[in-house]
């Protein structure tokens, strides 16, 4: 059975598979905004828009707040974060993995110092 | 129309959408392995092994070769970084943002120093 934190991770990286959802999350980077402002700049009918605010809320990476006749969205951090651990983690091992590759061609050939001229 | 770095992340992040892809991944950064290594601690058919590792493949993550009878996978670091500065680019604005309302409290309350003693 997946860990709550698989099932987090599944959900956000899905809800950033879409160029119109990061472009959601993009504009509410500089700032809450309303439903009808992360709209405009999307070429796309409102029902398709509330699928994609709906796909973003349910990941955790966005809320939204009604008041009177406004829907007000902003991020969480939290999800994004998750994420960037999970890189962070998997990156480490392999980079460190890329050094020692780099390490061994040093050894192997002690005299090439990336020159290229004859 | 979506630009070709859109479309990478697109396939990208669907990739990484999935537990058992992303185990795979996690496998690959610590090394090259065959499609049966990779399979060995997923509990699924070898066609579903096959299909995850198309769709890994697809977005670019993972590339193989098959030398007599053995198909070796290994990771490839491109799409991963494209994904690490996505994030990164949006995640400044946004860092930025919070520690201006850090100032902004900081300022309404001058004398609160995190102290929770009474």
């Amino acid at each position: 059975m997946p860990t709550a934190e698989a099932q987090q991770l599944d959900r956000t990286f899905h809800a950033l598979a879409d160029s119109s959802r990061r472009a959601m999350v993009a504009r509410l980077t500089r700032g809450p905004a309303s439903v009808s402002e992360l709209a405009e700049p999307l070429v796309m009918s409102m029902p398709s828009v509330l699928q994609h605010l709906d796909v973003l809320q349910r990941s955790g990476l966005v809320r939204s707040e009604k008041v009177g006749r406004v829907r007000t969205c902003r991020l969480e951090p939290g999800p994004m974060r998750t994420v960037e651990d999970w890189i962070a983690e998997h990156r480490s091992v392999w980079e460190h993995r890329l050094d020692r590759l780099g390490d061994v061609l040093d050894d192997a050939f002690p005299n090439d110092q990336g020159d290229s001229s004859t």
